[in-house]
């Protein structure tokens, strides 16, 4: 795997500034906050979304500080959303950490998801942009319709590739959207670019989203961290098995699999065999092509150059 | 009970374009999500947080579209506390009516409660004042750290009263404070009158709580929708309680039940005989006092009217 760090290239060195932010936050907190902050904050992470921040803020006039601390506030809102969502899907590990809903409970859980919403704005007040503001809320709004989709299409084990694309559209692609775009507004650059650097960051969302469900079927129980095809013991169904259902003779068992959850291991051995996977990946490939595109608006720049080498990065990695 | 519409006085006839405001929100959303906010705003309560907006405002310069925009966004900010709160209590009904988490269930009232604090910020955004949005945002981080500090203080049974008033700080007061100040700031009061309405806020906030935790101990379940000492019963210490806590003998059985959450009835029994109801009005009334005392910097209006007949009403109030 290429170090992400090496991908960041101009603001690799402003990365850890982040963190640095975002560290403070429990400071001077209630105990207990202040030891949950801790814990949400302790690991580093892949960093992701600030990345597109700052390197959207490059892009511009890069003022390092009010771009640090909006990639801060959307990290917040990024963690804040894997803390509610943990405690939705009762989950007790995230990437072979405990949630906070395993180490505190539910209770706790929520709360602390509540307040990391209205730390998030907080973070973003400081920008004193009411753009940015009015943004950051219109995002969280699409993120949660996004989830709340997720849950309606999970309870009623959907097979539907239009509603598939909303879901994905609001829970991932917003946030990766508003990261470029408030990165550009935030250093003061045109409409133009504000609107190219915003669809950069759907098309990359949409495509990190599809990687990671394709991921999801392919990778090893080792890699993911859990068993292959959890999305699909879940109830979710993602494009990859989307895409073969929509193929499937009348009368394959694969039908019944489907539509009551059963047989993991055949459903996962049946998707991996299929080439649903390949279909799935070069629709990811689409929106990364789209994402490149999006950026012809700019001349070249080492940042320019970054944010295209991540769009090939997130359709092609591994965990 | 005196008609609250008649202690909003000059605001009164305003109240219904917040409710107006409120029921366009769930129009034009994922249907779901637009079933649960026609649901949550069904009802108009009492509108007290909507009506001390708007009676701040009249204080000032009222740009009724301003104020009556910033009184539904803090009435969603309320509604996203109790649709979060419910599902902590994992409360079935609410006031006799069904609670989000009850109808649908506690995945669903996360995210609804989730996409309700956005909304309210989206609402807030429209004022296009950055002071507002970063008062909401701090106002929500003392929120939920307030609540925090009652799961604590709940999970320990926790006899400390000056933790209680840290705690209704948080979760009650900071609204009130909130919808008090921010009234002030969207109609372009001088920074004098902001601070007297914000301490005017605090005040009557401190006085709701105290006086809605007596009546917690002192109301028929008819009245109260559940049963005396429900607050108990959770393990949530409230101040009569705690007044009553700190004057018992040693050896005095009390002590037990209190520290088990054991002999409910006895407790709410000994809470009711004891002295500690009224000690617990008089500080109630203290705050009241504190809150008129604020508004000296103020001629004589019928807003003020309005706030200082709000004063007596938050205590003296029964169901």
């Amino acid at each position: 795997m290429t170090e992400l760090a090496e991908l960041y290239g101009p603001v690799a060195d402003d990365i850890p500034l982040v963190g640095d932010l975002l560290a403070t936050l429990g400071q001077d907190q209630q105990p207990l906050l202040g030891e949950i902050l801790a814990y949400v904050f302790r690991t580093g992470g892949k960093r992701l979304r600030p990345a597109l921040v700052l390197l959207s803020g490059k892009l511009g006039a890069y003022h390092r500080d009010r771009l640090v601390t909006l990639a801060a506030s959307l990290e917040v809102v990024h963690t804040a959303t894997l803390v509610h969502d943990d405690t939705i899907d009762q989950a007790l590990t995230r990437r072979g950490l405990k949630t906070v809903s395993a180490v505190w409970d539910s209770k706790v859980a929520i709360l602390t998801g509540d307040f990391l919403f209205a730390q998030s704005a907080e973070l973003a007040a400081r920008l004193d942009s009411v753009r940015i503001m009015s943004l950051l809320s219109e995002t969280v709004m699409a993120m949660s319709t996004g989830e709340l989709r997720q849950y309606v299409s999970t309870k009623e084990r959907e097979i539907d590739e239009s509603d598939y694309f909303l879901r994905i559209t609001g829970k991932t692609a917003a946030l990766f959207a508003m990261c470029c775009e408030g990165g550009a507004i935030a250093s003061e650059q045109p409409d133009e670019q504000v609107a190219a650097l915003r669809q950069f960051g759907v098309n990359l969302g949409l495509a990190f989203q599809i990687a990671d469900d394709v991921l999801d079927f392919i990778g090893t129980e080792e890699e993911l961290g859990k068993p292959a095809g959890s999305d699909f013991r879940q109830g979710t169904m993602t494009l990859p098995l989307i895409l073969l259902a929509e193929e499937l003779e009348p009368g394959d068992p694969l039908k019944t699999d489907i539509a009551t959850g059963r047989n993991l291991e055949r459903v996962v051995r049946r998707v991996r065999e299929s080439g649903a996977v390949d279909t799935a990946l070069r629709r990811a490939d689409e929106y990364a092509a789209a994402a490149r595109e999006a950026l012809t608006v700019f001349p070249d720049h080492p940042a320019k150059g970054a944010l295209l080498g991540l769009t090939d990065q997130v359709v092609r990695r591994s965990y």
